[in-house]
């Protein structure tokens, strides 16, 4: 069974300036065609590790991609060392330099010689042509093994995947089907979700493994299945799915592997409904990540992101003696900043929230980590005091993710 | 000169489900103290590949950082593994036992045996104590190399390494200076920088390296020296940093790696002024970037997310005649946004922005990834049409960053 090793290159991987994302995105689409990836490396620019990593990796994998170090700038190390590699010589490949030549009509630049560098390219590879930047993809085969250069621009790396290294990779290889099922819990501990799920995971025939995933305070639980005959393997897997699912019932939130938003966007679609949200504490982020959402905009209207108390009283109608005497972290405020979201942005649905997300501006009564959420409708708005205890940016995600979720629940309640 | 390797561990991250945020954040801390990261290797939750890579870090590094695989249920497996492969056998720490008794006495929450297994250790381990969770940290000593453990809850292993782990190894090791100095253009292509600055980066000592970091339509700049005599590195690095300023004057956003919003920020603390947006396509996003700042209240008031027509008239007093003869997406609108947001949330400067962020939603003129931007103050509102053509979450933040940094142009223009 081929398996997968995906090599990162690039300094700024290794001094933490940047954050991997691109090999995160590579393995999900790799494991829908079902190749397995069995390690991920990071690299610096630096010639030997370079070298190295290839001589190691292809140990583990028949298939080696990598990602980054071919930019314009000198920088950039990766293609002399993949020619040298692999024992070709450099040339100029009419395709990418045609498609060098297009990009910088299009955009009406001036060429200079280190764009039509971008052009050459080893010639013992088949180049994938590019068709979102200058840097072009290069396959190379040796010793029955493949290996994949890609670009490390995140949007160039995923169309050159999408549209060629990966049709060509199930062309080249035979792969198992590798299943993925996962569900969402919240509310309740890893520990105590275990303990619930003890003897179905102890049952598990050996081709089906289960991971806990704990993340802002939620566990997902995900199963998954490898086999070669796919029918089989679905059936099977699907069946113990729907197993897990009955046994924590009481805590699912989705049975797809979706965020959050997701979920609440997709109940207030199914029911027709539309929500809007006033943000004190968490500053837009709820609203960001409901418009993320492609579509969003059926079911959601928008936000006051309140920060200033004027900004409370003028587009709220907060009261300013209520701000006054109990302060803007308090259930009275919440409540009233749902009424007024409800009233300005005209939506069935709202959440409010106002907290403290520190590190500043805690006192002895409402330490940094003190927040109010909301959730309700014209009839019934409902408030309801936490307290996290984490960095400012954590402390944002764990209010947005309760918030979300309250607000769920709500609308579940009203049947 | 003693390097370091990163391993983490976890299915999550070979299937993509999981960004591996941790190990950029273990790579900055590591810098700081002068440690070089050499390499980072992901693996998953299985036995021959964890225990593979503890056996080929080392050759490449003096001390090796593994994280995750430590929490409280079954899919983990990497305790026993290093109790094996260090040869020793699991005993129960008592300090351990302590910390998981208090965080459950706290919580209030039964323990269960799974909950008390956290406190079983290799004897032939330094346990590091874990302020913030029940899974301790471990450092072991091996063939003059130095193995650490922690868990994957990033709050929890940034505690162990800031607490323990870094001091444990500058204390072992004697490593060098390795700074960093990076700067932030705006406006000018990867490509044509590279020109710009050609002769200065041919005459670089060899002790100093400069890279590219191209991210959000800006380029980075990044010089690094490395050194054993600190004042003498520093003094170095920053003379060729003004240098560098100085050739790319017209392009500086910042000569500091901080984000476009904290540049915003910064620049309005200065002046005493405050803002606030009106988000259409953003929806939020620009605000929680600005609120994500630790004390933005002091130059942030907030937004309106006018996603719906009937925000932008309600809360913005946008005219809907214009709105019908327009179109949302206008630069009427958007001027009339930033208005309307200058009125209610009563402060010196705006950013306002409507766009088609896709895939859905263009037409034929008004392609997705069309935008426009107002920036300004009471006396002057600037209108901009940009066109983006990536994916939503990419226009997202393109349009972000493009808004923030025509109201930085903006500010600096008024003197």
């Amino acid at each position: 069974m081929t398996q997968a090793s995906i090599i990162t290159i690039g300094d700024e991987l290794l001094i933490g300036q940047v954050i991997d994302t691109n090999s995160a995105w590579m393995a999900q689409e790799l494991n829908k065609a079902g190749i397995r990836v069995v390690r991920r490396v990071a690299v610096g620019d630096v010639w030997d590790e370079i070298w190295t990593a290839l001589d190691e990796e292809q140990k583990y994998a028949g298939i080696i991609l990598i990602t980054g170090g071919l930019g314009p700038t000198a920088d950039d190390i990766t293609k002399p060392l993949l020619c040298k590699y692999f024992g070709g010589k450099m040339i100029v490949d009419e395709g990418a330099k045609q498609n060098v030549l297009n990009i910088f009509t299009k955009l009406n630049r001036p060429i200079i010689d280190r764009n039509l560098k971008q052009a050459e390219v080893p010639d013992v590879c088949t180049v994938l042509q590019n068709k979102r930047g200058t840097a072009p993809g290069m396959l190379f085969n040796k010793d029955g093994k493949v290996f994949v250069s890609l670009p490390g621009v995140p949007h160039e790396m995923k169309g050159l995947m999408t549209d060629d290294v990966i049709p060509a990779l199930v062309n080249e290889f035979k792969f198992p089907t590798i299943i993925h099922n996962t569900l969402l819990t919240a509310g309740v501990g890893e520990s105590f979700l275990a303990e619930l799920i003890k003897d179905f995971e102890e049952a598990l025939p050996a081709q089906i493994k289960l991971a806990y995933l704990p993340n802002y305070g939620m566990v997902r639980l995900r199963l998954t299945a490898t086999g070669f005959n796919a029918d089989e393997t679905e059936k099977e897997i699907n069946q113990l799915f729907e197993k897990l699912k009955a046994l924590v019932a009481d805590y699912l939130v989705t049975d797809k592997d979706e965020p959050m938003e997701n979920v609440v966007g997709k109940l207030l679609m199914a029911k027709g409904k539309t929500m809007c949200t006033a943000e004190s504490c968490t500053g837009g982020y709820i609203a960001h990540l409901l418009t993320s959402i492609i579509g969003s905009s059926k079911f959601y209207n928008g936000s006051v992101v309140s920060y200033s108390y004027e900004a409370k009283e003028d587009l709220l109608q907060v009261d300013k003696t209520t701000l006054e005497t109990k302060g803007a972290v308090s259930e009275e405020v919440v409540l009233q900043m749902a009424r007024g979201a409800l009233k300005h942005l005209k939506s069935e649905y709202v959440i409010a929230v106002s907290g403290i997300m520190g590190p500043d501006g805690g006192t002895t009564d409402k330490p940094a980590g003190t927040v109010w959420i909301a959730v309700g409708n014209a009839e019934n708005i409902q408030a309801q005091k936490l307290y996290f205890r984490f960095d400012r940016a954590r402390n944002i995600q764990l209010t947005a993710m309760n918030a979300l979720n309250l607000l769920r629940k709500f609308i579940l309640a009203q049947g």
